[in-house]
């Protein structure tokens, strides 16, 4: 059935039995590939029956269905003419587990980064109006992203605007409840726990007609009862609030209930808030047993659910450091932004409960909150992914830096991320965060530095400090490599012409390379630097006298750290050669971590390569 | 009265007309000094009282006081012992118009960009809370912020968190209402046009109680009235959904009321809300009139209201430019962040209404927003300061440059800003933009310059395009000095060995300072960078045989402009001195803005200075 669906437009005249079969295929699918090549499962899964329904009703892509983060649209590649190429998810030149408009007319934007799709269809249903387009424009957004601000933002515009064509499809999966984020997960058990709307509309209209009305005064006060209550039960006040008509909570995987859904709201000449309710994983039993833990994952053994490649990580590293901190020091805080379990922060959160805060997708506020917690004697350390830590720009700068506040910022998935591409990597940090006075910058680049200089971080600097690290696992360095755990450390020939200076993860493939370019009678001074803002005025100074210095850089181009050291080379006079290697001023593809560094010449073959030529 | 007021503590036991003398004797002072130093008068004003009984209430510095964006912090100064200084407002080491904490105990962080007090207020609470002391942490913020979308990721942690003894006061003045941006403005009309909750609720408890019984199921159902009915009556749901206590609205200028208020909130054991309607401009006639207008001003007289300082600026230049353009091309759309009247924009939105999109302060809103309507085919030209583009720093990155929208960023007040301080400094910009790839940034130094580098943004570059400009007004250029409207402009003798490279305002200085040079005998040839990323190739390449190199930078010195064309130099083998001079890393106080780019050596006379030596 699948394979045969080129468009959309192919799965509006199915009947019951086919539609059936489609969906199983669907999962079946998403099932086969995420467990062969990782990605988002358990959403995904909870989605194939609304998406079906979505292309039922709308014409995609003179409609515009826009997906939240894009954790939500597999089915929806796999319904828009690309099945064939499913199996590519993720990998070199493949699918983007995430919406990309290279890949479709169906995907509108480049989705990553959770919470835009509001404001971005509203700027789509806008221009739709100025065009007297009458094309629908709809947002499909889960619960976990109303836990950031911008969709409050954008719904405080969007409310306003009659006409305008647009619905929002809120995709309740208790994401936002399992993760116990707050208010708006409150809210929306509250509502679920309702009686159903439509069903009750009828039957309360005709309880209320008959309530008898007893003298004047109470006249109208019924009136005005009734009035109220219409609204309790027919408006979820907090969407109402916000200008929005709201339907719902629809079963998300009853295709008949949704589809007369979707047609209503088509008919409604104001925005709809339209909410659904879906299961996470629906119809993996792993998954639906344990949505966080497939909520983005490793490729998995199917029948058992279990990941195939173990082994801890640095990530698992920090949070067995701050678990010990935290036991002899009970002034440190840990703060996550909806990622206790990709940041290592589980142990902590079960072992401190009291002292460990999930924000909810709520970067900015993580940062201005750890601000106030620093400001009260706390010792706040803030774990976020670098790519998601761009959202916090002002708030690091603001309510961090210029507080001069005592706040860590741990950065996780610092440098190529993979197989998440484009909206993911964690590239720029060092760069954006260059641009902030104040800020210091550390580069661990194996387990033990990770800790000494989160201990550094704690304990020995004032301010704002970043400590920043990469995904998956340390690499091993030289066996006649010893760290100081200092602002830089000196490896290979002192007096060599030629110099390496690096940081971070791939700072291992340059003591490697050195020391191989020794064995061939090539001397090289390394320079690795631990601190990378500011940089150390010495460290420039140990490679002053080298005829060539070679920076390499895991890390974007412009205003990274290469750019610093040549500014400062500069500066003091030197008068070498001096060859940057760092990631072009570019966005980067989805492949495998080594396969990037390998293009940008990180690796240690390439590094060697350059060298020796 | 106020004169003796050296700290809270003294306005306590003040009786009813010492305090009416003191509240009178607030308002003059505030009036007297912003007509003279210029500052944010309207909302200052209208939270005399309120500030008045805050202080009478609770007790600063041992409970928390937070100003949001600190627009409303002036009456809070001048009775935390600022009373002597507070001629000095907004000058050279004076007073600081925002909350600054270097200045006193009861400012306890840096607040000038919106919407930040609940997250800090909250941290605040929770370290409290873990120190177990009994303090209480009070976020006052105006209506306006809650159009941010970091408010909303605030309240949503805040609201779960019991015994926080955390009241965020809601200073509503209509901002948001005045503005007219969405649907938190319509839910305050709304709320205000209630009758007030405190008298209503005995009132309402013995009308529900009369009512009768009739009959099982109605008793049922009358009793589930009462109870949908008291909520909506006593919770003003948008926040009670959000688990704060709701209290209000009260008048914020009914000192009694207001105290009663902070004292119940007080006992009130789960964070509280508390409703506050103020009357931007209170006790100013002209300021009550036009609060927008008085918002944040100038120096104006006292009697007529009027602007002491008047003539164009970068500012209406663009807002001219937009006019004509969108007269031409139908296509334009201006999106602006709460700053219409800032930004120059006012012309347009009257003009053209619907093209026209105030988001609120909703920066991040403002480009995904932008993002929408470009790929709907509009151009959409979202003009925000140069500080406030922080907030949109990911959007800018993701649902901007990634997207390649064709999305136009005019950035004004982009360089030193003078009184505004810390916190308002437009000179991280180039800085931060230049960590995103594929945008590019031009930087007009004058108003004829502003027009054609947004002619070639909207028409010509593809892409996500960054105009900057300063503050104010242009400066004149040698008579000799041609432009070219391009990437790069060459002034002075072509074959110098001193050569000077520069951007943006101080281009003019640097223009003027090599003629004078030239007048002394010393030779110079200057590279005025248009378009400042990507930089040409051909400008470094006019320099390369220089002996020496100047650079000039009026921004940050870390991830500049002048960083980069270090790197370009030093990787082409340039072999000569270079000399950067930029602002260095650090947070740039308040002064005039001849005085700020006199101490970072950006002025004409110490370029000239420098060079001649």
């Amino acid at each position: 059935m699948l394979e045969n669906i080129k468009s959309p437009r192919d799965i509006k005249e199915l009947n019951d039995s086919e539609i059936n079969l489609l969906r199983d295929e669907l999962r079946e699918k998403i099932i086969d590939t995420v467990s062969k090549n990782g990605g988002h499962l358990a959403s995904n899964l909870g989605m194939v029956d609304t998406t079906v329904a979505l292309h039922r009703v709308f014409n995609s892509p003179e409609d515009t269905i826009i997906f939240d983060v894009g954790h939500q649209c597999y089915a929806h590649k796999l319904l828009t003419g690309r099945y064939d190429r499913f199996a590519t998810l993720r990998t070199e030149g493949g699918i983007s587990g995430f919406s990309r408009p290279t890949e479709s007319e169906h995907d509108i934007f480049y989705s990553g980064h959770s919470g835009t799709s509001v404001s971005s269809a509203y700027g789509v249903a806008c221009g739709n109006l100025l065009n007297e387009e009458k094309n629908y424009t709809v947002a499909v957004i889960g619960d976990g992203s109303f836990t950031g601000g911008l969709v409050y933002e954008a719904l405080n515009n969007a409310g306003r605007v009659e006409h305008s064509r647009l619905i929002v499809v809120l995709n309740e999966n208790e994401m936002s409840i399992s993760q116990n984020v707050g208010a708006f997960a409150k809210y929306m058990t509250i509502i679920r726990s309702k009686p159903e709307y439509i069903k009750m509309k009828a039957k309360t209209e005709a309880v209320l007609d008959k309530i008898p009305l007893i003298g004047k005064p109470l006249a109208r006060f019924i009136l005005k009862v009734k009035t109220d209550f219409k609204n309790q039960l027919y408006g979820s006040t907090l969407f109402e609030d916000m200008g929005f008509r709201y339907m719902g909570p629809f079963d998300g995987h009853n295709l008949s209930q949704l589809k007369s859904a979707f047609e209503t709201a088509k008919l409604i000449r104001k925005p709809v808030l339209l909410h659904v309710h879906t299961t996470k994983g629906k119809g993996y039993d792993h998954a639906e047993r344990q949505p966080s833990v497939f909520h983005g994952i490793s490729r998995f053994d199917i029948d058992t659910g279990e990941p195939l490649s173990k082994g801890t990580s640095f990530s698992e590293q920090f949070g067995d450091f701050m678990c010990k901190a935290a036991l002899s020091d009970r002034t440190i805080c840990a703060v996550t932004a909806a990622m206790s379990l990709g940041t290592g922060l589980k142990g902590f959160e079960e072992r401190y409960p009291r002292r460990f805060f999930d924000v909810g997708i709520a970067e900015e506020h993580a940062v201005t909150f750890a601000s106030g917690l620093a400001k009260s004697g706390m010792k706040p350390v803030v774990a976020i992914y670098s790519t998601f830590l761009q959202r916090a720009y002002d708030e690091i700068f603001h309510d961090g830096a210029l507080q001069k506040q005592n706040i860590v910022l741990a950065i996780d998935r610092a440098g190529l991320v993979g197989e998440d591409g484009e909206t993911h990597q964690g590239i720029y940090d060092v760069a954006f965060l260059n641009s902030i006075p104040d800020v210091k910058i550390y580069a661990p680049s194996n387990y033990e530095e990770l800790k000494e200089y989160m201990k550094k971080a704690l304990y020995e600097d004032e301010g704002l400090t970043a400590v920043r690290y990469p995904r998956g696992k340390e690499e091993s360095d030289p066996d006649d490599f010893v760290h100081s755990y200092g602002a830089y450390d000196v490896y290979g020939d002192k007096d060599a012409d030629m110099a390496i200076v690096t940081y971070g993860r791939i700072s291992s493939y340059a003591l490697n390379a050195s020391k191989e370019l020794f064995e061939k009678g090539i001397k090289t001074k390394v320079i690795k630097l631990g601190r990378i803002k500011p940089i150390d005025e010495r460290a420039v100074e140990e490679v002053f006298s080298a005829k060539k210095i070679y920076f390499f850089e895991e890390g974007v181009r412009s205003a990274g750290a290469g750019e610093k050291f040549a500014l400062m080379l500069l500066e003091k006079g030197y008068g070498g050669a001096f060859d940057l290697t760092a990631i072009p001023d570019c966005f980067v593809p989805q492949a495998s971590v080594s396969s990037q560094l390998q293009r940008y010449g990180l690796d240690k073959q390439s590094m060697i390569k350059k060298i020796s030529e």
